[in-house]
């Protein structure tokens, strides 16, 4: 399978050893596309002239000869697999560090003791800046998803403040003593009381961002659990950005109905995102002459974010 | 509703009271198109996080805070409403005036006694300019639209002049003791004589046309009526245009059916005219080189008006 | 009939007398496709304002005025009709020369004593350099022709030599002693034994190339025939080649069978071939950082066209 990322075109397959391989989809004799190649082995064989890769990359057969040309490797992307995502490095392979990972476990993923549900990757036409000040900004959640999320109405009134550390920018939305909704029934059954309920959407770096947060009776101050979203955006060009969701939970791990719901709810919440996304794309990309731009107080995190990306996005071309 | 005019995005609606406004379609908090938000009362409320304005562009309400962000107003293009058009001034608001507004009783609209009909409006695939340089050269009539216009196969032949004025060049075509055609004989019921017919091409800058013209009867000079076509060009973008047609008699006006026939043909030409003229974008487009322009003696108009245009876009463009 | 050549948009017509016309499809007077007009005798009437064109490109009426604007022919292209193919030449016409055309009659063509068919014209939205290398490494052959070309599967392993002359650059494969395969057997009734096939690939500048060859028995040495495969190759613009195909053959001529076979075979071929540029084509206009090139030692014969073609194009511009 070719993903695009980062405007590269990458291999991503499996051997038969179930190791996850990311290398170039490029064949460097001829440029055919690799991923309309075949599967010899663990290696893949290029549709066009038979050039031979192995999952390291390496040149193993060209056809028509004995031996391989020289500096005949594909090129291969340092990867990663944990909790259940595949993570693909494509900058400099010295720089490639797993200890950049953010922590999944924090967030529920990779957990016995979570339950977690893996929602269809789509692909919005959009630049990805604008898929993560969609999630930073959650009032937007009491408009486009006011009738497709429980309670979503009054998300833009609650007050929110911004908490900062080294690697994430978190806007703290703290919902105070709000009416047990559909949603909060089904996930705590017999909760009719209010409850306090968290809408935080933390920035870690460079591209996820968790939403959510933990739940309580809101009298009692008792726990009930912790829902969390996280979102995985993949850039893959200047205008199209890969969306991956993972839902989490620390309460009725064990009721797949949970589960189901969340799924249920995404198909129905992500394309209203995906709508007002590529709308404000297609804006962008017009002729038209933008108006200068205001922000209200609530953006404070998502401004923030916008300039820690910035200059992270700085120093790496500074670097290179 | 959202149209595209010289490249900027204007929303365009009525208040209750029914006033026309245009303003910019992009909200200034995230560039969400407004034309897919909702009315509220005489104000627009934006579908992404809810910002509001109202129909003078004042932005009225942010959800998540009391007050407003400051600037953050929406551009106001001023409008005036006459005789059935809207006419929305794009440019510095200092220089907008009604007064450049064209005569448009003169033509016959606005006006109890004649009959006016305003045909659907039509998007072209193609430069504006192409589209007066069409109808400021009607000798084209005689070619594309030969089996549409009942007695258009003769207007190429028929002698021209050119009349200017400050506002208005006119290629001025007067057909003499032509053979009453059908559409003379259903305009003038029992004008079976030749009659006289003027085929002007009046163009108003910057982008009106007038065509059609008076009709006597040939031998007694006795005048039938006056059909004018008047043609309302607004650029959308470069290559892209907005082509609202209306027609207007002083005889008969009375008389539905003839409005109905107008229409009718209109649904016939209208395609013939965006079909070439769309077909030469095509050829604008491509890599072809273009042979050197050569035009006839009766394109002597049309490169007057072509010339004027140009200097007043120059004009523009150093005041600017 | 308008065909894209080099960029420019060709009007291609013949007269009644059968003459072969190329000429510009742009009108000079307002840049309508002449396509779009219509055939007035020898001549060509534009359809928007009736400007005429004879078969030599000189502007002939003006349907509004007597006589014609000066300078106000259409470029005419140069043509050569020999072996059933039209040769339009876009350069320079003082550089026009037929002796510059490749010796047809050599690979088969406009023969009485060779069968040929003309296979259908083909458009492929790919760079035609990337067909060109196409033909020139049959290697290609073993792998995405493996099913449809009997006996391609062991192309790939026969040994290559190259051979220059001025005109031409030649990959030349020998198969020796290869089994006798249905294709051969269809052509050879009676040939049971092995043969020795040749799978040349014969490039003629700058954008012919003749592939197949000869055939004999390989035991006794006892001439077969040659199967010619002639590849005609129309660059249209940039990213776009017209492709046509002649098959001609000395042996079985009289057999219409072999033709409806070759005819048969190409329709299954030539969407494996389009396919792959056109998958190539796709990977070079993307933003993907292309790898290094790399070549088998095959690839020498297409390398060495490669340069020639690139140095042919530096000496027109360096001349032009």
């Amino acid at each position: 399978m070719m993903r695009e990322i980062l405007g590269e075109r990458v291999l991503l397959y499996r051997t038969k050893a179930g190791e996850a391989v990311a290398m170039s989809a490029i064949c460097p004799h001829r440029a055919y596309p690799l991923e309309q190649g075949q599967r010899v082995g663990d290696a893949v064989q290029c549709g066009y002239h038979g050039f031979t890769f192995g999952p390291d990359g390496t040149c193993l057969r060209v056809p028509s000869q004995s031996g391989v040309p020289q500096k005949s490797s594909l090129r291969r992307y340092p990867v990663v697999e944990t909790a259940g995502l595949v993570w693909v490095w494509t900058g400099d392979v010295d720089m490639a560090s797993s200890a950049q990972l953010p922590d999944l476990a924090a967030m529920g993923l990779g957990r016995d003791d979570w339950a977690v549900e893996q929602h269809a990757l789509v692909t919005i036409n959009a630049r990805y800046t604008l898929l993560i000040e969609n999630l930073l900004d959650l009032s937007h959640v009491s408009f486009i998803h006011a009738t497709t999320i429980p309670g979503g109405e009054m998300v833009a009134s609650i007050p929110v403040s911004v908490e900062e550390t080294a690697q994430s920018i978190t806007v703290v939305r703290k919902g105070q003593n709000l009416p047990a909704n559909p949603l909060i029934k089904m996930q705590f059954p017999g909760q009719e009381d209010p409850v306090n309920q968290d809408f935080d959407a933390e920035y870690i770096s460079p591209a996820l961002v968790r939403t959510g947060g933990a739940m309580s009776d809101a009298a009692s101050g008792r726990p009930l659990g912790t829902q969390n979203y996280i979102h995985l955006i993949t850039p893959a060009s200047p205008t199209r950005v890969h969306y991956f969701v993972n839902t989490a939970r620390d309460f009725a791990v064990n009721n797949p109905a949970l589960g189901q719901m969340q799924i249920a709810m995404g198909t129905k919440i992500q394309p209203e995102d995906i709508a007002a996304i590529e709308a404000i794309e297609l804006v962008l990309q017009s002729d038209a002459t933008l108006p200068t731009e205001i922000s209200a107080r609530v953006d404070n995190g998502a401004l923030k974010v916008r300039r820690r990306l910035e200059m992270q996005i700085k120093s790496e071309q500074a670097t290179a």
